[in-house]
């Protein structure tokens, strides 16, 4: 008895530096829910009281924590910082939804959990009805919910993954670990620049919307949605409440478009490499991307019929909202011919760049393997040859392609499986499929009936909801992130 | 002009060899189609004269390209190889399809040429509506189309892939030339001992089927489009026209199934090693998936109210046929339930054994795939380790790896590719969908209204209908072949 009792106390002493950690981010959390509560007390609105109490039980969760391991010092291991990754997305995505169920909306607790962890993985789909209808502090919580998961996983691209090798993330090791070294003393030093650039991105994106019209209460939220590349919208129309100003679709546009761009080449332009970002080969390939899509759907619609400037205007926004994964929708993009929703299928799988708040596959993996399938077809017509490539001027090592492959792989499966699960529980083909892809992809909407641009999640069962929401954080966190801690052998001694 | 013309003499005479080669398949076609012309001769159907003009159109092309090539030595390598595989497959179809171009349902050239590289292909997808009235001669030049389709696949697998190293075949290559030193002297004998047991099968499930009640040509017919893991029926209702004798689904079941087997180890149980085909790796992978998919269908069906023998009987012929791709139905499976029509999509990817007749990825793809992804967690959990890992006791080089994944990615991007052109065509998402991945698989039938396993490829456009011919052509010759020839690289010198 005395021996087990020692085991189990070693081994909560092992995970008690990830708790300390946890506990840190929940207080960010925490000192974010001050925002709404201070518009609702002015408003003299009764959420207030729910974002009140919200507060109060994640301070005694911290408290409990830190009473526990303030002595413990913070160091983590691989293993450890597994396990805190998917631990702080799954805590602060339950801790988030407190106000929902709290406030008036009285969200039963899978919608609540659905909508915040739609809203912390950026992803966007909701189960709300009567958005306009909400408490003010209600719509800035949705919109603080995306865009703390927005930098939460830009810091986690730069910092961690690379660390830990997920999905041939180790690409953006040598990178920034290099580049830090010669340009700043410490990782810590490109979170804080990160945060800075994420921060005045967001006030400009902000001041775009109020000066093309919006409230300053939807300015804010949209800004912030759209860096976060979350797709939140305070509207259950989304963006075609904006029908008639069609400006407001190209200031969204270009936010967006910069949230899903790789936010270290920022810091690095500011520093004074001003061609960095249009020298990188993945910024280069999404913008490419973008533009032969748009170009092409563009046609389509004005040989169907469609006035130019504003199939121009539509295609542009909602390519790139599928394509970044911010999933605001301007038009039910479902109607507009069976290639488009063909494409729109597609285009949710690929994302934007590693390093920005974008998810879907990102454009580096579409890359490499475009590199390693052309060398595929070398090999077959030179039978001797052995091809060396580099990628952004770094040498793509087997290591490398080995876990973009891997990636790749685990994606669809992940998608096919939840596809499956989803259709067991009765719901069809399409809703089925692409629920799963814009899930896993970070997306938003799906396409058919329920859960399409014009659609919403409210309808499913909730099993459905809460496998989406695994789903959604398993996107998120690049998969094998999640699937390593289901594996007995990460458990083993 | 001179070097011009000599130079080009030069050109031709390289492929001189290739066309010698085709000549000959040309003849077994020709002699190939006299049993049709027999049987309709004897019974004075008028569709007779039909198959003599093919055949006299046939040996003139066979004797012109002779008249030509006979001086020249037959001398192949792997780039004569690559051109001999498509042009085979492409010319053989072309000719083919002439019969029913001149018969009695005088078919357009598209839907002629559509139904015999369906045919050739061993897809089995059809634009034939009242298959019941066509002559005997056509219907039995329908199961002799796959059938032929059947045995060059699998002697293409034995002796030609490998040898060209495409999609991680090579891993064949090593066991086949390995075991025919030892047992055989020559490929050849292996190609022969090859179409025996196929003629033997053949004779065996005619024979069971006869037993079971089909005419005689019914019966020979379908024991060759099964065999063959083709799918072509006698009827427009494919097997649901048996819908009241279980036992022709449980005789259809197990012929399919020794189709969809890899025919070397057949010889090799021959020649004594009893345990050979229990012991393989890709035969283990292939049964114990059936059997769970099988089992986990029949629960489903069963609860939704099936009687059990029925569930039983229609799951396991339905799954077989899809999985082997087959492609015969016994019912509208696409009625079975959203699970089940989202099941039978992912079935449709799967396919046999390598070395069989069927198509689609093959076990061995997905049971490597399985282990690198394997190999990647491990990795993750142990940084530094380095994975050796073994497939039916060949150990997996690099090179086996890369040309499984490549093939996997440029399996799923031309299934991509073919779905988004055959959406420009006005084809909506579930159709183009499961179009593209039933013709790239050639299995046959895809879901929705019009290609489903109660409908019929007919109602598309005629430009769908070439696009699908190019997907089952490029499906049946494992992609990379058709491919590597469309590269500018291949045509340099």
């Amino acid at each position: 008895m005395f021996s087990l009792s020692s085991h189990l106390q070693r081994r909560t002493l092992a995970w008690a530096p990830v708790f300390k950690v946890l506990a840190v981010l929940w207080l960010v959390l925490a000192c974010f829910m001050l925002a709404p509560w201070l518009v609702l007390f002015i408003e003299s609105d009764s959420d207030s009281r729910a974002f009140a109490m919200s507060i109060a039980v994640v301070l005694t969760a911290v408290a409990l924590v830190w009473s526990m391991t303030w002595r413990i010092p913070i160091e983590l291991k691989p293993r450890q910082m597994f396990v805190l990754t998917t631990a702080s997305w799954v805590s602060i995505s339950g801790f988030a939804s407190l106000p929902l169920v709290l406030g008036a909306p009285q969200l039963s607790f899978t919608n609540a959990v659905f909508e915040s962890v739609s809203a912390i993985t950026t992803t966007g789909s909701t189960i709300l009805v009567g958005i306009e209808d909400l408490s003010d502090g209600l719509k800035l919580w949705r919109g603080i919910m995306q865009w703390l998961g927005g930098i939460g996983i830009i810091v986690m691209a730069i910092a961690i993954l690379p660390f830990l090798k997920v999905g041939g993330m180790r690409l953006f090791h040598t990178e920034s670990s290099d580049w830090s070294d010669k340009v700043m003393p410490r990782t810590g030093g490109i979170a804080k620049a990160t945060l800075s650039i994420y921060v005045a991105f967001t006030f400009a994106a902000a001041l775009s919307y109020w000066l093309g019209g919006m409230s300053i209460l939807d300015a804010t939220v949209h800004a912030m949605t759209s860096m976060a590349t979350g797709g939140f919208a305070n509207s259950d129309a989304s963006f075609s409440a904006y029908a008639n100003q069609p400006h407001i679709f190209w200031i969204a546009s270009f936010f967006m478009l910069c949230g899903a761009l790789p936010f270290v080449l920022y810091i690095r332009t500011l520093r004074g490499s001003r061609s960095s970002l249009w020298r990188d080969q993945q910024v280069q390939g999404l913008l490419a991307l973008l533009a032969i899509v748009i170009l092409l759907l563009t046609l389509y619609r004005i040989i169907q019929g469609t006035p130019s400037f504003e199939a121009l205007t539509h295609t542009t926004f909602n390519v790139i909202s599928i394509v970044t994964t911010t999933g605001y929708a301007s038009d039910d993009y479902s109607q507009w011919g069976a290639l488009a929703v063909v494409a729109f299928f597609y285009l949710t799988f690929v994302g934007g760049c590693s390093g920005s708040t974008s998810g879907g596959m990102k454009i580096f993996r579409f890359q490499i393997a475009a590199l390693m399938l052309w060398n595929q077809l070398r090999f077959l017509v030179h039978s001797n040859g052995v091809f060396s490539t580099n990628y952004n001027g770094v040498h793509l090592t087997d290591d490398i392609s080995r876990g973009v492959v891997a990636f790749s792989f685990f994606f669809f499966l992940t998608i096919a499986g939840l596809a499956l699960s989803l259709s067991a529980l009765g719901l069809e083909f399409t809703t089925a499929l692409t629920g799963a892809a814009t899930a896993v992809a970070n997306v938003g909407p799906g396409l058919g009936d329920t859960i399409g641009p014009s659609g919403n999640f409210e309808p499913l069962p909730a099993t459905a909801k809460w496998l989406l929401c695994i789903g959604m954080l398993m996107g998120r966190l690049e998969i094998l992130t999640v699937l390593v801690l289901l594996t007995p052998m990460f458990w083993r001694k």
